[in-house]
């Protein structure tokens, strides 16, 4: 910032005043700011208040009053905005941290692009929009590596061309974000036709558009499937935005929608998987939103969705009718993308929005994808710390 | 079942009738069942219906029909319902199945024991009856894994004694279960004062009560605190049931506990761990509901609240009136336990309910504790695959 003269002007602090509960401060441009004198308090970032190298809080809610009005407030020669306690303790706090905390919208608004809750949704016209990149790039470059998080997080999407064809690629990709998400099934699985399979991945059927790993509360975040070989006649892979998807529900069959988001089903997974027995159940709806309506994850698996309801039988119909609409939206041509996947290339897609699917196959020819997760802890983590460095 | 001719009985089917879009079966008690008709085309158990090893449905929702009537329903002599479909298709429902899935609530409550919901809050009185068990019983006996986890599950409070006084035991611990979570401090760590510490832990300082890592939308589920050497003076654990604290604020001080679920914190985590830059940011409110209004879990820590709120000054204000009270309750006397964990025990506690916290320390002697975590996700798993080896 220190070599934009007109933003440090932006951030020029003319005068403070105290205001019932609430310090208004009051900017070059003219505009003003009301900061809780509480939050002030809460937040000085003395040494005594805020410790350094933890970058945590010391004071506790015992320390601060909401009822406490400064002695004395000013902005200060340093462009600091200068507040005396009644115990006579001082806090300095800058022009720049204030308005990056401001309580007005703008700046609550300049804030979620740390949070990566920047979305764009798509139909079938993805299909030739879908992003590519280079595996080796993104192994070496960490622009190349923010611009493959920047995609997950933007389309929910990617596909990664000229990787080795050999298994290990996907620890690759996971230890340049931080670690791969481990499962039942392990940090990376084999998808192969297997003798007595314990999953539906696993055999040469049909797999409909679906979440992976329903059966999880803590669903993993991102899916990355490498295609070592792909030999075989169909098992081309389908993608869906869901939530474009659910959109288009609530739009045209709010009350499905509403059904969909408030009505629980369970998803269960059992078997055996390198010689430990598993046992997971997950209850949740098709629709996951949180306290301000925000849909956060789509919770959709036709094939291990359980034969157990929590619902009366009624009320159950509602739902088959439901889940019926949803899933011939989610399979409309205009909402969904096919290609097969050569050897080589990576697809990666966002496990909570966009659905995954694969056509059935013959399996008289080889055909072998490795599969691995990431959870988007790791991933919004790893793209703060890299924009903080790249200076995105 | 089949030693139990009471039991069975029970589950003796005497008719069945098509009731419009149900089908109605009759029990020999006398009572009746209502089933959905496409619910039962859903979950038809024949090997075309239903994948035997994968454990999971090969129908998709395009191949039933949420009108279809069956054209012939009767009990056959098995005391199985027995359907016959309009391609002809029959589906063969053995009576004890579909008595586990009756739609009615008393068959449903049931079901929730394999879902793990069940707790038994507590206040001071837990003080002398914190479950203690033996740290080579739970590697040695499933029973007592068995037993740890279902206290887990129902307290949020175990202690265990007689570990060796060295790291890696938290390890032995998280194999019995399945596997440790991994966090950015790693799959376990050292609380040990440190030198330029990146967490509050790694200081002399109290921790008030809290919960750990809400900067992760994935919280970790349970903690393990292994107490290697404890002769500093002070440092007593706190523990506190924060779902108990938390009816007492829905009861008494309505309006905050509508703040703390509705109103937005974010929650953050900056530094470096093994040379590695981690950057998180998590925004949720303090008391986190789901779509039915059940408390999923408490995200409270007064040392790494953020200074950014995503609200209006004014509501601002009213969130630390919240806290405040909030916090008041959290420390009331019969609200809390303390104890200084001795050398050999280690302290599990449910991440997600119970607030942990540790009085300040003299660094003058030496202080070590391990600590590591893991999710419920493995844990209600592990559970489940117990209680049906151990018949529980």
């Amino acid at each position: 910032m220190s070599s934009n003269s007109g933003q440090i002007e932006n951030f020029k602090l003319v005068r403070a005043d105290i205001q019932d509960r609430f310090i208004s401060v009051t900017w070059s441009s003219g505009s003003k700011s009301l900061f809780p004198c509480v939050w002030l308090r809460d937040n000085c970032q003395s040494q005594d208040c805020f410790h350094p190298s933890t970058k945590s809080r010391l004071l506790t809610l015992d320390n601060i009053d909401t009822d406490e009005i400064p002695t004395n407030v000013k902005i200060n020669c340093n462009n600091e905005l200068e507040i005396v306690w009644k115990n006579n303790h001082v806090s300095l706090y800058k022009a720049e941290w204030l308005d990056k905390r401001r309580f007005e919208e703008d700046a609550r608004k300049k804030r979620l692009t740390w949070l990566g809750t920047d979305m764009e949704l798509w139909g079938s016209e993805m299909k030739n929009k879908v992003p590519v990149q280079q595996f080796q790039k993104i192994l070496d470059d960490d622009n190349e590596l923010y611009l493959w998080l920047r995609h997950l997080e933007k389309y929910g999407l990617v596909l990664i061309k000229d990787a080795p064809r050999e298994v290990g690629q996907l620890n690759k990709l996971g230890q340049r974000v931080f670690f791969l998400r481990k499962t039942h099934y392990g940090e990376t699985f084999q998808v192969k036709v297997k003798a007595d399979p314990n999953n539906a991945a696993y055999t040469t059927g049909i797999l409909n558009l679906h979440i992976d790993q329903c059966y999880y509360d803590y669903t993993p975040g991102v899916q990355m499937l490498h295609c070592i070989e792909n030999e075989a006649e169909g098992g081309e892979s389908e993608f869906c935005d869901g939530f474009h998807v659910v959109n288009q529900l609530k739009e045209r069959f709010a009350e499905y929608f509403n059904i969909l988001k408030s009505v629980d089903l369970d998803f269960m997974d059992i078997g055996t998987e390198n010689n430990r027995k598993f046992h997971k159940i997950h209850r949740c709806p098709t629709i996951c939103t949180n306290h301000k309506g925000e849909i956060l994850k789509i919770m959709f698996n036709n094939a291990i969705r359980d034969s157990h309801i929590d619902c009366d039988a009624e009320t159950a119909l509602k739902i088959y009718e439901s889940l019926k609409v949803f899933h011939k939206l989610l399979n409309d041509e205009r909402n969904k993308i096919s290609f097969k996947l050569k050897p080589g290339e990576i697809v990666c897609f966002h496990n909570f929005r966009v659905l995954h699917g694969r056509k059935a196959f013959k399996s008289n020819r080889n055909r072998h994808l490795e599969g691995a997760y990431i959870d988007w802890d790791e991933i919004h983590d790893k793209m703060r710390v890299l924009r903080s460095e790249l200076n995105n």
